[in-house]
């Protein structure tokens, strides 16, 4: 499949002031390696781990990018976002940071862990209805009522532009990468790297892991149109969000191979992390590995990295 | 309580020949931090991640120096040990290194996956009965028949000394430290981390922490004579052993508290590293930080380094 042009010259200067932006509010995440999973996977890791990131995941760079976009009077009127995951613990402590509010829509029903988190950074939580209406009615009120600032999860090129970051640390840190391999979901993280890996490391390879249950972009790349997911029951419960109009353009343009896994193989490759590279990561981290081990023969001998994109699990409910 | 001194110029030297002859086949592993953890500890804790040592534990350090000690012609021999934990495997490859034969006696009944993983190492595993008489009548045997060297567990200043490498690490990393916590088992770890902090840090105060259902080091502390622990049911598998005279010389006289925790002590200071640091670690490795929280208005605003030991641990069967 050729690799089109996207717009890089835009992207190129987004990124660069994100990354020289976010620095002091994110850590310069870990690049680990385990010698017996490559030996299983018969190629080289390396591991970027954003389990280890503030709040446990990826979605910090993205969320405190977006923030410190906004200009101070912006900042004032505080900040909105719908998500029952690591984006609304972002987006809260993001805002915490700046002195803004942070006003967080989470569905009825959303673990009391997740919601005890980001009461914990000071945002104020509003249940609405699990569906699509009553998150958007939810945000909307809100902002027509505080004049709030909207960060979408990853419509967004501030939001893309900070996940971007992560891709360009491996590629400051390790370089000669035959391939770089990351989960989609929304595509935020997905469109970031292929960002990152067109302008910092042009000759490494996009590759994305997807889980069978939740495989909207597999299906979109496939068939060349958008075509959302209906209610995923996926265990990787980062990914079961569907791509828009703007992250599809970019991923249909810049990634070589959807590969989409099973939830066996999804569990299997999770548990291979904690065991070996002794890491507490969740299951959408370990759709990449799974998608490498799945069709390893096109990765044998290879230099790969694969983003590991959080941390946060419950404990108490593990699957295995 | 008085802090006595040791033979200390004998050990600086075993202990700097150690560091140096290890450090290719060691990894110096990370020290790492959690602000969430320090608010709750009220001080600030610098964990060493031993999980992510070879073989997963710190128990590689000791194993390799003392093979690396013998002369060539004595490693053609082969190295014995009797062990069902993190020092058979870190036998087993150290002895893998050196291209010499691994002869281990692990009790009948000794997990599966234990037993795999040394074998895994190329080792030759025995199975013996579960007591003291058949362990050393095992390792006889084979004694006898091979001419095999015997590595034990921790009685053995070559083992103290390759584990003293690692709070050597700590200070050379990080200094100004007030305390080093380390847990206590049969007191090789133990003894090696005061030897280091009295020749590297001699300002830190040596801690260590152990589980009140296997609390020989802090009846004999108190008592002043060695009094061993029988048939200890600690979730602290790691920490059941007894000191030998030789651990519990430098003990009392190095260490100036030791803090002994319940289970729920311990399981719950485990959950709290595995979600705030996002690793994987033992149960006997969450001994030092109960240990601090349970006494912890005498570590306030106090700098401690935290020996986390290893990672070791079925995942099938976690506490929580």
């Amino acid at each position: 499949m050729a690799r089109g042009t996207l717009d890089i010259d835009t992207y190129r200067s987004k990124i660069l002031s994100a990354h020289d932006r976010i620095k002091p509010y994110i850590h310069n995440t870990p690049l680990l390696c385990s010698n017996a999973i490559n030996k299983k996977a018969g190629c080289e890791i390396y591991f970027k781990c954003e389990n280890f990131q503030k709040i446990g995941a990826f979605k910090m760079r993205g969320a405190i990018n977006a923030v410190l976009s906004y200009s101070l009077t912006k900042r004032r009127k505080g900040f909105v976002t719908h998500s029952s995951g690591n984006h609304a613990q972002a987006v809260a402590l993001s805002s915490k940071i700046v002195n803004s509010k942070a006003h967080i829509v989470m569905p009825k029903g959303a673990p009391k862990i997740k919601v005890v988190a980001v009461k914990g950074y000071g945002a104020q939580v509003y249940l609405c209805d699990n569906n699509e209406k009553s998150r958007i009615d939810t945000c909307k009120k809100i902002i027509n009522k505080t004049g709030a600032n909207f960060i979408h999860p990853f419509d967004n090129d501030d939001v893309i532009s900070g996940q971007a970051s992560c891709a360009k640390e491996i590629f400051e840190e390790e370089n000669g990468f035959d391939f770089i391999i990351c989960p989609v979901g929304g595509g935020g993280l997905a469109s970031g790297t292929i960002l990152s890996t067109q302008i910092f490391s042009p000759l490494t390879t996009v590759i994305l892991g997807e889980p069978l249950k939740a495989s909207d972009a597999y299906q979109s790349f496939a068939k060349n149109k958008l075509i959302p997911v209906n209610k995923p029951t996926t265990i990787a419960d980062g990914l079961k969000t569907s791509l828009s109009e703007r992250t599809f353009k970019i991923i249909k343009k810049g990634t070589k191979k959807i590969i989409t896994v099973s939830e066996e193989e999804i569990v299997s490759a999770m548990k291979l992390i904690w065991e070996r590279l002794k890491i507490v990561c969740e299951p959408s981290c370990s759709v990449p590995l799974a998608a490498l081990l799945k069709e390893k023969e096109n990765f044998r001998n290879k230099k790969v990295a694969i983003i590991l994109t959080g941390g946060n699990v419950d404990l108490e409910n593990l699957p295995f």
